[in-house]
């Protein structure tokens, strides 16, 4: 997994992966970071050496390595040239590639060209497929119930709170499957449409298409949410998957002492009882939808008893049961859930 | 102007080139209604021949023609292949060809070949430009006013209403600007980003450009709305229109009648006053915004005092002034907007 000069804070994706991933990380590329391991910086996942480069990661593997995940997406999702000599070794060796930039390897000359040469694929999982359309308005005649994660803002742990929820949901011996709608989410789960990254049209369909795919087959559907419905920038995407997913339950997410949007500090985070009314008053009209629950990320928390009255006070802003899944467990958040959308 | 079996009922593109351009058009095709005259279908537009394909334009045109406008556009965005032999005519002829297609003119081979030997070009304005990015949140830095047209679903006319709006803001002096952000918008204005057909992130962002690369150079800026906010399929582009031009005012348009989202009859259209509770509530955390008119489209109601009468209430339920602007004219609705902006 390449995380150079980000890992851990900046390198959202490969901490999702060694947190969910259930294939085995060998190793983490970090060329600040080298000699280190990932369990000296995050905890409940997978631990791996971390290396300078791929080279290392070889020799630190017991067998051949599958597959070189980059792992980290800077601003704008460019391709970073430090990482070509990675990249390319990773290939010679005979390694898939797989990247949810906004560049895509399979565009670059070099990339194609010796990925075509050793028999290796290079996986672009924020490109689109071909057939995307616009929605139909039918996700809700699937057979499972679909209950989506949404957000006060970014990175307030959407994807973490969707994948938490599937593993209790997959403890308590439910029939629950995540539709991944993110980088992270697509690479952990192997399938999913980059719904940030299709035509603004086909939006609410990208998302209409997994559910109705997959949706007769399972009792549960875990929609990963994407941004805030209040967000400066990316309030289509989430508007678009409201109402493309037709979901009969909410999650929201949001981060203690977050108060402002990230990245967009003149715009305060309105109340949480306004964020209630927003979501729900939005999907009304296409599919009545509530709150059922909520996850509070208190990682900004050092006392967990402090956390825990953080987690009270979320849920009585919201009017439903709230807790940390990380720190807190997600099991009890499962059964509100299925409460709520029965 | 190319509507082939389709003008006038279905040729949305074409009407409103023919109502706003203020280019001369010396013929529409259509080979169904060949020999008649656009007057005798349309008010309020320019009058032109109907004719069977382009030879038949070019008999009817006094000198030479600069421009084959495809003003049709079929669900789904793709290229009829009855259309074939006037876009070779007309590219044969020495003519530009400009389509608001899904299907871009420019990566047909035959197409792309005809237009290089003949020094044509080929005007693809639904695809998007290469530098679009993520919303900033500043739109609301500009110098002129912004007031942005919603609907309550999509044919309602708030490209009509745009339209209005700037001929009324023309004829009392002040310098207003229009935001394209559709097809006919951006083939009447000769300038727009194709808002719904950027990639989802960047939707917010495409129509905050426009609006900083002109909004200091105006009084007023007119943005065309997309879509609706309760739309199945579209809401999306509505959202991202309605964070990213963070908009001083709003004109919210509907259609008399209409009941049911059009294509989604199983959507009922919530009632008008909680339309104007979504519109401004989602705006609000972004940038305040009130709705400050209406436009009513009375099209389906042939009696002019049921006609006034069907607006008045439109606009005691808005809260706000109204209008038919097509049959009442524009110019009150425009000082109503200008007062509530101010």
């Amino acid at each position: 997994m390449l995380a150079h000069e980000k890992f851990p804070e900046r390198s959202k994706t490969a901490n999702g992966l060694l947190r969910y991933t259930d294939r085995e990380v060998v190793a983490v590329l970090d060329r600040d970071h080298a000699g280190e391991r990932v369990a000296a910086h995050l905890r409940d996942t997978q631990d791996a050496p971390i290396v300078a480069d791929f080279a290392a990661a070889r020799a630190a593997a017991d067998g051949p390595i599958d597959e070189l995940v980059i792992g980290i997406a800077p601003i704008g999702g460019g391709f970073d040239e430090s990482w070509r000599p990675d990249v390319r070794a990773a290939i010679e060796a005979g390694c898939d590639v797989a990247a949810g930039l906004h560049y895509f390897l399979n565009d670059d000359e070099e990339f194609a060209a010796l990925a075509a040469e050793h028999g290796t694929e290079l996986r672009d999982v924020r490109r689109p497929h071909d057939d995307l359309t616009v929605a139909s308005g039918t996700a809700d005649e699937v057979r499972a119930d679909v209950v989506a994660t949404v957000g006060t803002d970014c990175s307030v742990g959407k994807m973490t709170t969707t994948m938490e929820l599937a593993a209790a949901a997959d403890r308590a011996g439910l029939d629950a499957r995540v539709i991944p709608t993110g980088q992270t989410g697509i690479l952990i789960e192997g399938w999913g449409n980059p719904v940030d990254r299709v035509v603004s049209d086909f939006t609410a369909g990208s998302v209409e298409e997994m559910i109705r795919d997959v949706g007769d087959d399972h009792d549960l559907l875990l929609v990963e949410g994407q941004g805030s419905i209040v967000h400066p920038a990316y309030s289509a995407v989430t508007c678009g998957l409201l109402h493309g997913a037709m979901p009969d339950g909410l999650v929201l997410c949001h981060a203690a002492g977050r108060e402002r949007i990230h990245g967009y500090e003149d715009t305060p985070l309105p109340p949480i009882p306004e964020y209630v009314d927003l979501y729900e008053s939005l999907a009304a009209p296409v599919h009545e939808t509530t709150v059922v629950g909520g996850a509070l990320n208190t990682r900004a928390v050092d006392d967990d008893e402090r956390a825990r009255e953080a987690v009270e006070a979320f849920g009585a802003d919201l009017g439903a049961p709230a807790t940390d899944p990380l720190r807190f467990g997600a099991d009890d958040l499962l059964d509100a859930v299925l409460e709520g959308v029965q």
